[in-house]
């Protein structure tokens, strides 16, 4: 097994994300230039681009070219920054920065930050489309995309999360809330590959559980840095959920117990990969949830 | 030709319109009540169901059985009712009001109404993947109904009307506005008809061109009964353009012009079914044509 740098894994496979981005955000005359500009502020202030990685990931470690499927990659991304753009609204977590710079309401006004989310998400399914792949396959892909981010799946996770804040949240409260708001939408990309490299119905079930797993670390760890990092490096404020009555790992387990969990959680996921059968390279995926757990932003 | 009541048409086709909205939105473990509960509150508010009627009208005027695309007929009211109650959002344009019940915000707060668009744009494209059609053709429709609703589409529009707001609006404004946040969403329905009959490229640009013509009347309408109609029967406040400073095509051309207008539209839209040779059914689009220069609410 090759050593695996999510950094230099990144630079290669990043670029391409951002060129495809970029195809879908070419300004026309149907395309308001102002509308246009909010996207980009918002699509272009950097970002680890995780869930197009880990969709392009999971094709290379099943072999499989991953270029014809980038507007998939970029779909994912269209979508997590949408839900970036709407949770920093002054009605739901009213947050003024991200990524060391001005949120987009803060920038650009309400009205502009809500369109631009809106323009988001149905641009996400605008590019998936144009994934060169079987009808079929790309259908399932597209399945997988609506329920990841929709009413059962991301938005159940975003919703949950805001009508439980200031109240006492269970274990079970907490675990949905994570598992919908977060880490459904990092099993996706991995359920995405799955499907597009026609993979059996077990090792779609052990990359849907490793996508869980990771990014209920992922989660765990964002907790986490909110309490021990540092506002330069995270590019937000930090110590903020504590302010606002969030449900957190933390405030329900503590800081020792949740970084126990990150490490659990990474072992686990680590060991669902070994099982699955088609993999000609799983030591992408690995390498990736080994970097996820030990991210300081 | 056999005459056409829309009423009629429309109790027939909504029922299984409603019905197929109804599976969607049941209640599961991973749909939070109060999250379905806003969603449902909209989608069920009454209305003409009008985008859907159109898709399911396309197909049988093309004598295609509608039933394997009700997914898409449910998919277009709910990216209609998404938009809905994002428009009367108080950063959009602040509606109390709508169908004469309490706008979402009104009723369940901002965040949940915010949340409800974003799940019911999602909720759309979850929907039409099952509509039972070649995956080749459904793919095409997906692609239609994300460029209608999207950055280039209704969202563009929308961003328009937001931004031209208290400013000098021309007429060439003026049309982007209203082809783009209403006309590209009534078209789409046609499009998407015409997509799954296999139509010609000829037939499927003649109802693309109905589509836009009748969605410009519709708009018109709209605008004139801003004027001239009267709250209880339009279920929300008339005369608010004028207050808000809105581009509309009354205060560009006055209400006769503006009468006329819609009757040139409709007249020259059912002037382009005559030529769509595939058809069987031509009267239920003129049908529909003719009842929408003639609403009142």
């Amino acid at each position: 097994m090759t050593s695996f740098n999510y950094d230099e894994y990144y630079k290669n496979l990043g670029d391409s994300v951002n060129k495809t981005m970029d195809k879908y955000l070419t300004p026309d005359p149907n395309f308001p230039e102002l509308l246009n500009e909010v996207i980009r502020y918002s699509v272009f202030a950097g970002g680890k681009r995780l869930r197009p990685v880990l969709l392009l990931a999971t094709l290379e470690a099943f072999g499989i070219e991953s270029t014809p499927l980038l507007p998939a990659a970029a779909a994912l991304e269209f979508l997590h920054t949408y839900s970036l753009i709407h949770d920093d609204l002054p009605a739901m977590d009213n947050d003024d920065y991200r990524r060391g710079k001005l949120t987009s309401h803060k920038r650009f006004g309400e009205a502009a930050a809500i369109l631009a989310g809106d323009g988001l998400l149905a641009l996400a399914f605008r590019a998936i489309v144009d994934c060169l792949i079987e009808p079929d396959l790309l259908i399932l892909m597209i399945k997988e995309l609506a329920e990841a981010s929709g009413v059962r799946g991301m938005v159940a996770g975003q919703m949950a999360d805001m009508y439980y804040e200031h109240k006492t949240v269970t274990p079970d409260m907490l675990e949905f809330i994570h598992e919908h708001k977060t880490a459904a939408m990092i099993a996706a990309p991995l359920r995405m590959g799955a499907i597009a490299a026609s993979a059996s119905d077990e090792s779609i079930a052990l990359l849907t559980e490793f996508g869980y797993s990771i990014g209920l670390a992922f989660q765990v760890m964002d907790d986490l840095l909110d309490v021990i990092g540092n506002d330069q490096e995270l590019g937000k404020r930090s110590r903020v959920d504590e302010e606002r009555g969030k449900a957190t790992y933390v405030s329900v387990y503590g800081i020792e117990e949740s970084k126990k969990l990150v490490d659990k959680q990474t072992a686990h996921a680590i060991s669902l990969i070994q099982h699955v059968k088609e993999l000609e390279h799983p030591e992408y995926l690995i390498g990736i949830a080994k970097y996820l757990s030990k991210r300081s932003q």
